[in-house]
């Protein structure tokens, strides 16, 4: 076994709006119930950024190492773990921890325990090369799924696929995917297809069309192009109703309140992305007489997490992404602010 | 069996905005799928005054005779009807018939067919002495139970039942009620009562205070008086998380909107008012966060009716009225629009 | 549009136990709620053979024509029909018309109405070139549908279908088929992957071994051959625990009682073949610790018909058959008794 | 605070077969996610005295010492333990522990976990002064809650609402209980009440009947007067077709093959009692083409305790008992034997 070193190289951000500053910190040592995982890869995602910006309502711990999508090996463990060994390959997720025993972490809803430890939020994340996480909640990982390409699934993947379950869609059943042509929306049409579920995608521009045929979308609507989204988004279902659900992954306020127009009746809109002091918006009367469903849809808990990765590991679902040093995650910011992304980046931490 | 008339008395609409006019009319004859109904009674709900006025974006019938709240006998039925007999009690509803066999049928969504019949709006209602509907459709009732105490359930009622039972609002949990104080809110009260629910009753005034603790609400939150809605609410809950689920059948535009803010994590909002030109409105990133539910809820289906009326032939629910002569329809109308109006009235149709 | 003859072929049967007779009698006219269909095709069914020896603790009427899987064209309709149209392509199916009133029509379990009438069991069936069926009741398939293939799917698929989706199994859980090899566990089979689960087969021989993993199953087990089948199924899934669900379509009794054994605890065991005098059987104390759930599952209602055939028209369905005429029928009564039977037979009603 | 002694008495069975003996034994300490609680009252449950004579399928730990309706003060706990203070008031109950990371304790059903504690039985329990338990799995107790008064509730009270949760049925429908007159039954008539359901109780004698007539059931079949429970029970539903639920507590065997013949179409026949070596048994036929379901339902779990305790604490459940000294043990154990008990006996560990 790997001895563990007292040093390691981590990301750390001093002062809310950064920049991330490349240093050697302290290993941790982990409690009664905890794990110490070493980090081999970590994705870095859009809520990163919102971690150095502070531009969440939810304010950050500083100083902090962000990170919460890495995927690496377990070294140490407490005294009270005993379903993870040391050699196991783990996930550090969003949800680092939770109290496991209030009201919502009895019915499995860990991610809305108000003690819930976020990874790379307020509690050190996988930036690092060992990283500090709750036994209980650590990602299992068969030994066949490569970390560096599994690291987005934890959070991006898992996150689909529980506003999907969160739809009630059945198979079958039309979905559409409203942002698909991005990379929660790739990720949703793989779900959505492994699910038995048919898709629309809502996106713009042929080369996100393509795209999203590709992924088994059977029908695409150009919002840009299209004069009435609405009318086209029902027609493109075989009976022109309407789909059964909505699942939106837009990053702008516009299509939250158009899904309720064409959502079929007793349909569902699914709000998982999180545009900036967006609302949600449906007409009463409407809403009613069609009784429609609106709710939103936060990440997974731990059983959604095992089956989304389980889904994973069986090849039915692919994240492009590209492999970086976690020393360059700056230059990774940098080109986010820029827009300047296609697909995720993913940090080696050896480098 | 009493001899079916040629003729009759009825209440006619002939023009958008009325008055409605006291006048003999001829009696229907039943299709084959059909049945005769001698309305006795029929409640006055605020729905006939939008068909009065036409403010509603659907459009009515015209000339129209009003009412969807009629308890009659049935006097005569078509070749097919078989499971109603000549003599029994039943309830002329607003879905006075639907095609039972699209989409929405066949899941037992009856009130979404996009052919269904609006008693008193696209087809005559009980403001008659002889209604006609659909067999399949007229509300079953016991003979035990009285036709004039009962009209106002036949729509106020089922609508709050259905509404509490859409909110998937379990036995023991809570559920605040918006507008407790009016007709449909002190029904739902009962109904929740009646299903093992806590019920935290919001409305404003001493009186409704007090009528709300009789009705077994065991928390009053006077919206006017109160500094903090939202604080207020959830503190009237055991652990202070809010209820699980939240019943809207207020008449304006803002509690809509505070309910998202009150109701627990993974709570529901459900919809049964309609303020005109209302909307629904919620901050994303909050339902998401906390896993929001918001639904409209329509008027209940045909199984959902016959459980409302079990419930109120258990002597579980009872609804104030006051009865007057269907010749009086237009005093009633007039009392509506002054907002002069306690509890609902009920039409007695042979005078 | 074609004329509808006066006289036409079909099968008779005069008695219990048969045989059945291929003599003309009088096409029937359709009642107000009823549609009369051109039946090109009807497949053959156990349960045909059944209703021929009337050894069910049903009895059939007589003179009777059988069958109830019939694909035809509509060539009349009654004067209430309105939403099918002369010349559209539906299928006839085991529940030929229901009361749609009851609390169960109400509920949209029509297979459980105490009034449903059975085709080709207490009213006439597909065993002829024109038949009745009430309009509520027909399944709509689409023009692009074969009616000859499609004819076994009308029960069979459906009925699989049905008793899959009762399972409450989840995409990406698995389930075991217990006589997948046979008509019914083939399509099993295939639903199970459109619906984006996995699935273990259960029964015997290399061909039957070979077949089912070409319909996708990821495991096969041999209840002949395995030395411990019960061990043997849990071992096939991905945790040792046991299949979240058990379809058992097998015509003997022993799998019944094995089934509730290798479940998963809190799995569900979904009984749907009719082995016949078979009993449910499991040890009370290992029931409750392990919380198992038995349940029997008949056919599908309406709606599942479509979401059924909707599967079939996307061709995710296969069902292997072979045509013969209708005038051959008794020949295959004669083979199904002789057990010499593999795949389908569906009769073409012009010959 | 008072101070936690070295020393405390116990009752403990070195033996397969008891007696139970009174002795001075060490008081354990907490390991860090433990709490040691100082039970005040314990009730006895008939599946202590299985304990004592290992009479079911899996083995007790030796020497145990048993119980697992301990009611008392938390003195102490672990330093993991941050949402139990010392002071408050817990339950100790039957799931002592479990590991809360398996597939099962992450959806909640923390009583399938194969690594669960059983306190009485594969731990030391509560008939002791001292006891310890896993902090995330003691019942919070509400200081307004007697603890002597609730100890019965922590097994039996629990067990019933849990099976009525998994009973499906919804308020205002029917639940059949089976074995009503005894300690069990007696507890499911009150939640059954609590939670709107309407009951038929099922049991012998006039003196149960009373009893479950006060208990509000609207129903009594006596099994052993009646010539035909089947009929009598379907004849006590207002429209005839049976109970939507059957809750099965009592103690031997004829009534679980009963319940699935008077159980409505759709229904759920739910068991809970465990008589030795029993069997469930169903006709496939009639369960299939009634759509029949058989579930086994086990102890709750922390939500479904947390959910009974407060149906509890607002003096919706009443449990008859007896208080007598935890040195009086083996006296009950022989009352028991002897069939000698009306009511729980609870132990008070101070003599």
């Amino acid at each position: 076994m790997a001895q563990v070193p007292k040093r390691q190289m981590a990301q750390i951000i001093y002062n809310v709006g950064g920049p991330v500053k490349y240093e050697e910190i302290d290993v941790q040592e982990p409690a009664a119930d905890e794990v110490l995982v070493n980090i081999k890869f970590s994705g870095v995602c859009h809520t990163d950024l919102h971690a150095v910006n502070g531009d969440w309502p939810l304010p950050t711990k500083l100083p902090l190492v962000g990170g919460h999508e890495g995927a690496g090996v377990v070294v140490a463990r407490g005294e009270l773990v005993k379903d993870v060994e040391i050699g196991d390959h783990v996930g550090v997720k969003w949800i680092n921890g939770s109290c496991l025993s209030c009201d919502f972490c009895q019915r499995s809803d860990e991610p809305l325990c108000s003690k819930a430890l976020l990874s790379g939020y307020t509690v050190d994340g996988s930036f690092q090369q060992y990283c500090i996480a709750k036994a209980a909640h650590v990602a299992r990982l068969h030994k066949d799924i490569p970390l560096d390409a599994v690291s987005p699934v934890l959070c991006a993947g898992i996150t689909v696929y529980k506003g999907l379950k969160e739809s009630g869609a059945r198979p079958g059943q039309t979905v559409a995917i409203v942002g698909a042509g991005g990379g929660l929306g790739s990720l949703a049409q793989q779900y959505a297809r492994a699910m038995g579920l048919k898709t629309i995608a809502i996106d713009t521009g042929d080369a996100k069309a393509a795209m999203c045929k590709e992924l088994g979308s059977y029908a695409f609507v150009d919002f840009a192009k299209s004069k009435d989204v609405v009318k086209d988004v029902q027609a493109a279902t075989p009976d022109g109703l309407g789909p059964h659900a909505v699942i939106l992954v837009a990053v702008n306020e516009k299509p939250f309140q158009q899904a309720a127009e064409y959502v079929r009746p007793r349909g569902t809109v699914v709000c998982i992305g999180l545009p900036a002091g967006a609302y949600l918006r449906a007409p009463v009367f409407d809403s009613v007489i069609r009784m429609i469903t609106i709710k939103g849809s936060y990440v997974g808990n731990r059983h959604d997490t095992s089956e989304a990765l389980e889904f994973y590991r069986q090849g039915l679902i692919k994240a492009p992404y590209k492999v970086v040093g976690l020393s360059e995650l700056q230059m990774v910011y940098d080109k986010m602010v820029a827009g300047d992304i296609a697909g995720r980046y993913v940090l080696d931490t050896s480098r």
